[in-house]
């Protein structure tokens, strides 16, 4: 009986398509009042929630003949009815009610409000169930159309999907903050990034992008530090210089953003999110003028410091946006001993180097930079630094036998999403968080 | 100079649209022979190779002058010459040639010959270099295609990406065969598939999947084990039966196919691959009519057998051809306490299961199964198997809190790539491999 009714079931968005026919939805008990002798059932699917309406007693019967609360699983066949002052504009009359899983005691933290009520710790306990509220949902679904939007930006200009190992033998960029793995017996690492394989496969596809989890054992408990998070990584050969990747990022932003409107109208509507706009060529700025603007614009002199503040950035974006009309504005040329070791100096000026940030309405979003392409610049570089070269062997490999000159860059997607839809926690921007303290659920 | 070179490259696979025309090309170095007084270079991109045909000494010294050999890279400026007898159909004539990264000593292995020639242990100790090999990449390009067409498919249907945490309290299923890792000095695992999360996010979203590596530590050194894989991961709520993940299954499989078909020909013709075709409805056979059915055609009885063995899996696959001229089959059905503890009994008989494997060319490629889906068959089956309840606490109470009738099913990559292109190692099928020895590169 259960199997046939689920195999008809219409998705609650496409109930206003069938006014007049009697039809079934499946899905989730989110709420039951009853009010002036009527029941109000509001069903909530993977897409919406949809109210049914019952006159009699006989038509809930089911629900209390198996003590079947909020979160029960269950499917409602009812008569199609527009409503303009019902929520969606139709409801369901005359209703059979079948209870698939019943649920009796209700779940912890109340998903069925317009918001979560509890503290973020007993949410994040409880993620199993929290995730289901249409405010989650909506930010959890926003992340899938990132990483599709991603995808298909890059995939359009010629880029390859590839998967990289996440246990290696050595730090991918420094010895601290990673996480130590036991690999059958052997000391091993958990990848803090995909950034020595993606360069090293640039001299097999030139152009190549990976969605994937990266690991960092960074010892923060801090409202926008993840240990464990999603990065959008691509890497591109024969670039001009930094501009050539800032180019594409301005791409991949838009695309986002145009997916986002496109397909996403509905989640921005319920999370107030106002889309910023990228613009055909985004600002940009050099590290030495940055410091010098944010010293003439808010009296604040960093101009002897290796790095932005953050209330340089801040100052830098309100300058964006009023010069501009703009959201985001690179910063471009950052000291290059502040960068990693592959980070491409400047020829002109080597203290500086083709290192750029994304500041997104003040916040740094996404990091790059054209890389170091020649075998001997690396040798040099590692020995500069102190680093042992021992552990790069295999990266230092793909540079002997040729690599062009490239860069690229990362985007965390939880940090994308934290900044675009305003969540005050990094943690809220991901299904199940894992930070200092927390490795459950 | 060199940036303005690059900027205006044209693939090689478009040179032929550009006969009479002076064009340029970059890339790899990738063969050099010298005949009857001529000079015959192969250029080699992300797409493919280019002939360029020098007639004087003076138009390869660039190359000489900074003894620029094989893996150099390059960019060739030349007059674009419709040549039947050329690889492609056209050749570079009048060169201009630019040394980008000059590569003076060979790699240790050759990768300008038809095949790679080297041991598997030195071809994998080199793979930076060696996965530039054309039959290399044609074999990792097959499984972006693969990625692309899986979330293409199931994009279509309704499904939404997830990214669910790689670092987890407890392994997955038992607790073997998992790696540990150090997390703040607590102890961890890395997930040893996305099942338990799927399973949760069917209460959210429905239809979930996922791309993602899974880490088995089994320290088997076989031909068809990795230590770290990509799993393409799926999981359905309000299905009938295990019968609509199988139908989601074939739809996933044929959009491969199709994939390969209309995107990758000359990935294929390259490998010699021959694809097989995904009939509307795959066959099916019940475990125990599998058992009957090799012991009447190949007198093998292993119908005490609580599994098939690699012979019976041939057998079948056999019959399958012959009896439906089919590359696939499913077998239905397997013994309930062989399979994983949440798989779902046939009501009708519960010693056998809702579980399917499906057989390509006589071998196992992809598992899955309807799940329990009610919280007190978890219990009473967690209790009935001996394992503890507390590991499973935040699964259990996406069970607590209504979850429907669900099923999903999970393809391994590698597995795919090798069983389709026919390598004998899955080593083969993935950039850098892990195994029981190997951690780099």
């Amino acid at each position: 009986m259960q199997t046939q009714l689920v195999s008809i079931r219409i998705p609650t968005i496409e109930v206003g398509q069938h006014i007049g026919e009697t039809i079934t939805v499946s899905g989730w008990l989110h709420s039951w009042r009853e009010m002036g002798g009527l029941s109000f059932l509001v069903l909530r699917d993977a897409w919406g929630t949809i109210q049914a309406v019952a006159e009699t007693e006989a038509e809930t019967q089911p629900l209390r003949a198996q003590t079947a609360g909020m979160e029960s699983v269950i499917s409602i066949t009812g008569h199609v009815v527009a409503m303009p002052q019902a929520p969606g504009g139709v409801e369901l009359h005359e209703l059979s009610v079948e209870v698939i899983s019943p649920v009796s005691e209700p779940p912890i933290v109340p998903i069925n409000k317009p918001q979560i009520k509890a503290q973020l710790g007993t949410m994040l306990d409880h993620a199993v169930v929290t995730n289901r509220h249409p405010t989650r949902r909506a930010i959890l679904r926003l992340g899938a159309g990132a990483m599709r939007a991603f995808r298909a930006v890059l995939d359009a200009q010629g880029f390859t999907e590839i998967q990289t190992p996440k246990i290696v033998a050595a730090a991918t960029e420094s010895g601290a903050n990673v996480f130590p793995v036991d690999y059958f017996g052997r000391p091993a690492y958990l990848a803090q990034s995909p950034q020595l394989y993606k360069q090293i496969m640039v001299g097999v596809f030139e152009r190549v992008y990976e969605v994937g989890p990266v690991f960092r054992a960074e010892p923060h408990d801090s409202t926008r530090h993840l240990n464990e998070y999603v990065s959008l990584d691509m890497e591109m050969g024969f670039i001009a210089n930094h501009f050539t990747v800032m180019a594409v990022l301005r791409d991949v932003l838009a695309g986002i953003m145009e997916t986002f409107q496109s397909r996403h109208a509905a989640d921005l509507q319920l999370l107030k999110v106002q889309l910023p706009e990228v613009l055909p060529e985004i600002p940009h700025i050099h590290f030495t003028e940055a410091q010098e603007l944010i010293y003439r614009l808010s009296g604040v002199d960093e101009r002897r410091e290796p790095d932005l503040s953050a209330h340089g950035e801040r100052c830098l974006g309100e300058w964006a946006k009023k010069e501009y009309g703009s959201d985001f504005l690179y910063v471009v040329g950052y000291p290059t001993h502040k960068r990693a070791f592959y980070t491409y100096p400047d020829p002109e000026r080597p203290e500086y180097s083709y290192a750029f940030d994304l500041l997104f309405r003040g916040l740094e979003l996404v990091s790059g930079s054209q890389r170091l392409h020649r075998y001997e610049d690396y040798v040099a570089t590692l020995e500069a630094r102190g680093l042992p070269r021992e552990p790069f062997e295999g990266y230092l490999e793909a540079f002997r036998y040729g690599i062009p000159p490239h860069g690229g860059f990362a985007i965390g997607l939880e940090r994308l999403l934290m900044q675009l839809t305003g969540v005050p926690n990094v943690r809220l921007a991901t299904t199940f968080p894992r930070d200092l303290t927390r490795l459950t659920p």
